[in-house]
């Protein structure tokens, strides 16, 4: 069941914060941390950016080698990436001195980092935020969604979804918030996302769970094609909910990882709705492809064309230019076999255009969803993924973005 | 030697002509005719869409069938493409009225479309232009720019270049035209370009030089990364300098391809810096890198990166981008090693961004020309690939092009 009021400490034993330290040159919140009372058990899943940031660097090893975590911090404004050995030994100051004020390890507190890359923490300003962030810990809905905010870069809106389901009588909550607005792109984006929940999951069957649900939601968005150095879903379970421990291979598990798939999807759509500069959430489906790689192709080819994403924030059904990315996508096809369809109306049969209504287009352009669906009639594969539309607004942001 | 005034008529016995016939909504030029006196030597290289135009289609078959062939018959304002068999009996029946008047076969006259994709071409606005059109033909400088104005969609400039050389005591001349502004990539892109030489070369090693040419020139432009499916580079070799034949493998053959590169180069130049809504020419080159490949996608990616090209637009030396897209392209090599500069000013070494200075960083983006160079010290390939910086003009072109 979907939550009315997600939040990250919807979860029994999670608490959150997030303040202004002064990271950002605004006075927008940029510090977060999400803490659970106990330690949980933790799965990660990131960029494949050969570059990573030093923050990252340093959650991927401790996942590695603890599989559990007392909670995360993060900050926004800016990455700590290419910046040399010190980006590593801040993070690891910064986690020490949040352990030290909620009493635990500093390898018990991940590190997230999201903003301009290529510049030094200010550390002072940081550890200074970093006793205002631990005293307002709190398990509060509000809580959490200030720690949502905190993390925000260009985002324009808040990410959260939640759900609850029921394991042998006793309720278990799963919730999750993601940021990400820019540099969006498969393996994976400059996007954070951290799930909570209060079911008792082993290290090692979330982290299969957690890789399986990002394949076809978080893997599935794309804004502008660049994926960056920062990005990472972690997932943590603390097992507070007194439910028995969900093992693999049974109907609990399948409930289960259904509710995480909800939550990625959700939070995947909010990503790609809340693109930089987009005015449109875009669904690009594939139908009748030889093999699930080709239809991959098709949907990322046509996710990541400019033309394609101008064309549709311009509302102008250019359909040429879908069978045009299509056909360079890589993907096997005749293209004399392709039909597309504009949310539900044809525009192309057999590979030709057809004389289709250009005010019904236009109305169906004009809408906050657009799904755009590519049928090869090559075989039975199928895949789906989510983008934007490209707009002045894209260009402006990321003219001037350090600025 | 360079020519100071390049047209495509200028090697001995070409003649050419360009005419408004109506195809465009405005008054622009829009029929272009490129015929050589005698049947020439043609090679060509193709876009590798699986979608083709009908009109690329109809010459990709002449060209393989006959080897030869008198001209070119091109039309801006529509793509011929994705409209069916009628689109291949169209461009046959063009064609054939300008063979008529011409005294050749319809087969003899190769036919090229670039404009919208979906639509059919109007044959009668086409056919009534004809007649004006061969009676516009003619060797004269002019007669050659007036063709080249005639296969502009978008395009804000032409882009003309020419060589001589002697071989043998007689002048060869080679000249090409070109014409691309958005929906370009390697391999290839919505791009025209004609090449004609008086030189006297066999077919075969037309399209052996030709190949090889267009491999660093014309397949290293990228404006958008769209890759579109009237793509064609068509080169016509007539004999009429009077000079021996070339033959592969001699000292003249390495003249004439050098100067055949020289000319690719100027127009791959030309079409990425009047890319769509382009205020730069950015000139990305990668050494170092451990394979000719791993070179290829370091280029490929920062080309492709919206965030690199807006970045260059808002002339905001953000090098973290640079990294990042270097690090998802898919080469292999240790981030920590790698150094990186703008024009000339280091920003980047061993993977770390330098405290470089803003101004002077901000100076040479500001100018028309920028080269960015990336050092990954991993072996000893390199490469090179041109783009355009990404503009809010090139949103507006694409979000309302059939307009």
């Amino acid at each position: 069941m979907k939550s009315s009021n997600p939040a990250i400490t919807s979860p029994k034993g999670f608490r959150a914060s997030g303040i202004h330290c002064g990271l950002k040159k605004t006075d927008a919140p940029d510090l977060a941390l999400i803490l659970s009372d106990i330690p949980a058990h933790v799965a990660g899943v990131y960029t494949k950016n050969l570059v990573k940031g030093h923050s990252l660097q340093r959650t991927i090893q401790l996942i590695g080698q603890y599989k559990t975590t007392r909670g995360v911090l993060i900050n926004s404004g800016n990455a700590n990436a290419c910046v040399g050995p010190i980006g590593y030994q801040d993070a690891e100051k910064a986690a020490k001195a949040v352990a030290a004020l909620v009493q635990c390890e500093s390898h018990d507190i991940l590190t997230c980092s999201t903003g301009v890359i290529g510049q030094r923490l200010h550390m002072d300003v940081l550890l200074s935020g970093i006793p205002a962030l631990t005293a307002a810990l709190s398990s509060s809905q509000d809580a959490g969604h200030e720690a949502m905010k905190a993390i925000m870069t260009t985002d324009l809106v808040p990410k959260e979804s939640s759900a609850t389901l029921m394991i042998g009588g006793k309720k278990i909550t799963l919730s999750g918030m993601a940021k990400g607005s820019g540099m969006i792109h498969p393996n994976l984006a400059t996007m954070i996302g951290i799930i909570t929940t209060d079911a008792a999951v082993s290290s090692g069957l979330l982290q299969n769970l957690l890789g399986k649900a990002v394949i076809h939601t978080f893997n599935r968005v794309s804004v502008d094609g660049d994926t960056s150095v920062c990005d990472s879903i972690i997932m943590m379970a603390n097992g507070l909910s007194g439910a028995e421990e969900i093992l693999p291979d049974t109907q609990e598990c399948e409930i289960f990882y259904e509710a995480l798939t909800q939550i990625c999807t959700d939070l995947s759509r909010m990503i790609a709705q809340d693109g930089e500069g987009a005015t449109k959430l875009i669904e690009v489906e594939v139908a009748g492809a030889a093999t699930a790689n080709d239809a991959y192709l098709v949907v990322l080819a046509i996710c990541r064309s400019p033309l394609c994403k101008t064309m549709i924030f311009g509302e102008d059904a250019n359909v040429g230019r879908i069978l045009t990315a299509a056909g360079y996508s890589g993907a096997t096809f005749d293209p004399e076999n392709v039909d597309i369809a504009i949310g539900g109306l044809p525009v192309c049969a057999g590979g030709m255009v057809l004389p289709f209504d250009e005010a019904a287009a236009r109305q169906i352009l004009h809408k906050s969803e657009v799904v755009i669906t590519i049928t090869l009639h090559e075989g039975s594969y199928s895949d789906r993924m989510w983008t934007c539309d490209f707009s002045y607004d894209y260009v402006k942001i990321n003219g001037s973005y350090r600025s």
